[in-house]
């Protein structure tokens, strides 16, 4: 493994973007290489089957790719293929959920927590599991928000509709006394001011971006894997499906810089 | 070929549902084999190389199971694939687009046609094509409607936030003077209702299910292949994700009667 390969990060789409986003801010000498599976996106309404197919096969393009670190920055992927990745891949493997989970202990102050996110991420209670491997007093309250992630894609982030929908889906947990709401699916925090509208002041959003970022550099740190060249580092990208949409709607998550993709062939696993 | 081989139906997922009911309805007698490609749901935001390629797939799938004809029951694999799909197949073939193009044809009193679909159909323009091949006279409208298939899916077809996204994709449909509105997805006969609120009583809303079971009719009858056997036909239901989520939003397309669905290995192409 050699310190000066790249990062790589991987999610469904683009959402991941936004995790790669904060990666690329704390850590910015660092290379990395991005995969979209966008040819089978979304995750989100998959099975954990099928979701872990899917991720072995994107790592596996990943790590030919030498990749010295492996970040799953799509929230159903670390629900469902995280524990597997971690135990059978010789490389470093990073989930958004445990950095997301000890962020959201650390700032509760009523030890009541919210989880939003995709119908796979909430069905396999992995935020909760993780949330009360931490400090098993924390009561938590979930929803799933499907229409989230297509609201953000159509461009709606800040609209009436989304705000409609979110005071549909939002409801419950206001009434429930959370303290802190954990945004648990990549998408949601270009959603952030919607939700904070909804939720009032007195709930912390918890973005699992910067702390995924936070806990890549803590890694690197550790086991003194940072880049030891300096100069301009690179940014790889990959998709399943052909780069146009990506480029496109990617903008809105990474900003102007994403200017070129390529196409992934990938092996089935 | 044998005449009492089944029917084959594929859609992306589950919206070719409402094309199944209505060849079950038109031809009670016929056996029928359904497949939904559910692990890679949607295929109206992705490329057409990528949708070719997963309807051959599935194509040769279903080909394996011996049917005796080919109905495309998705918009997007109908603009797509379909051509490529009737030169390469050895079967009769049948999209969703030309028996909805030719019934809206047959409607239109102003020689203006509405189209609404996914990004991919809307892109493809194969409506417009559909519709022009019929009458050049007409003049088309169009709009891609994301949101619809969600909205559907998480169970929202009759509901304000509904409502308020048809106001929003319909008003430029509205203001252009169309009589006639196809419904591009087999997703959108469940929103019947909101859209010809929208839209108002002089527009005539066009359901391809229904031209489309007369078309797979007019060529059964022509080609002589009936089933020869009565008795009770047998319908098959094919995923390529677990059947769980297919079962239970399934219902709302297809009623009670959908109560088994089979995981398919599909081959890559």
């Amino acid at each position: 493994m050699d310190r000066n390969s790249p990062i790589g990060v991987f999610d469904s789409g683009i959402g991941g973007l936004t995790v790669l986003r904060e990666i690329t801010r704390l850590l910015p000498n660092e290379n990395t290489i991005y995969l979209g599976d966008t040819a089978r996106v979304p995750y989100g309404s998959k099975s954990k089957e099928t979701v872990e197919r899917y991720s072995f096969e994107v790592a596996n393009f990943l790590i030919k790719h030498d990749i010295k670190l492996l970040v799953a920055a799509c929230n159903t992927a670390s629900a469902y293929a995280v524990p597997k990745l971690k135990r059978e891949l010789k490389i470093p493997v990073l989930g958004v959920i445990e950095p997301g989970a000890k962020a959201a202990v650390s700032v509760t102050s009523h030890n009541k927590i919210g989880v939003i996110g995709t119908e796979g991420t909430i069905r396999s209670s992995a935020y909760c599991t993780a949330i009360k491997s931490v400090n098993p007093e924390v009561s938590t309250f979930t929803k799933a928000c499907p229409l989230f992630v297509p609201l953000v894609e159509e461009g709606w982030a800040n609209d009436e509709v989304t705000a409609l929908v979110a005071e549909r889906y939002l409801c419950d947990l206001k009434d429930s006394g959370i303290d802190t709401l954990v945004l648990g699916c990549t998408h949601y925090p270009l959603l952030k001011e919607t939700i904070a509208s909804v939720m009032g002041s007195a709930v912390t959003l918890i973005d699992s971006a910067a702390s995924t970022a936070a806990e890549v550099k803590r890694i690197l740190s550790e086991s003194n894997m940072f880049n030891a060249k300096t100069g301009q580092a690179k940014h790889r990208f990959f998709v399943t499906d052909s780069p146009e949409r990506f480029l496109t709607v990617g903008r809105r998550f990474f900003g102007d810089n994403l200017s070129e993709a390529e196409l992934a062939q990938l092996t089935e696993n």
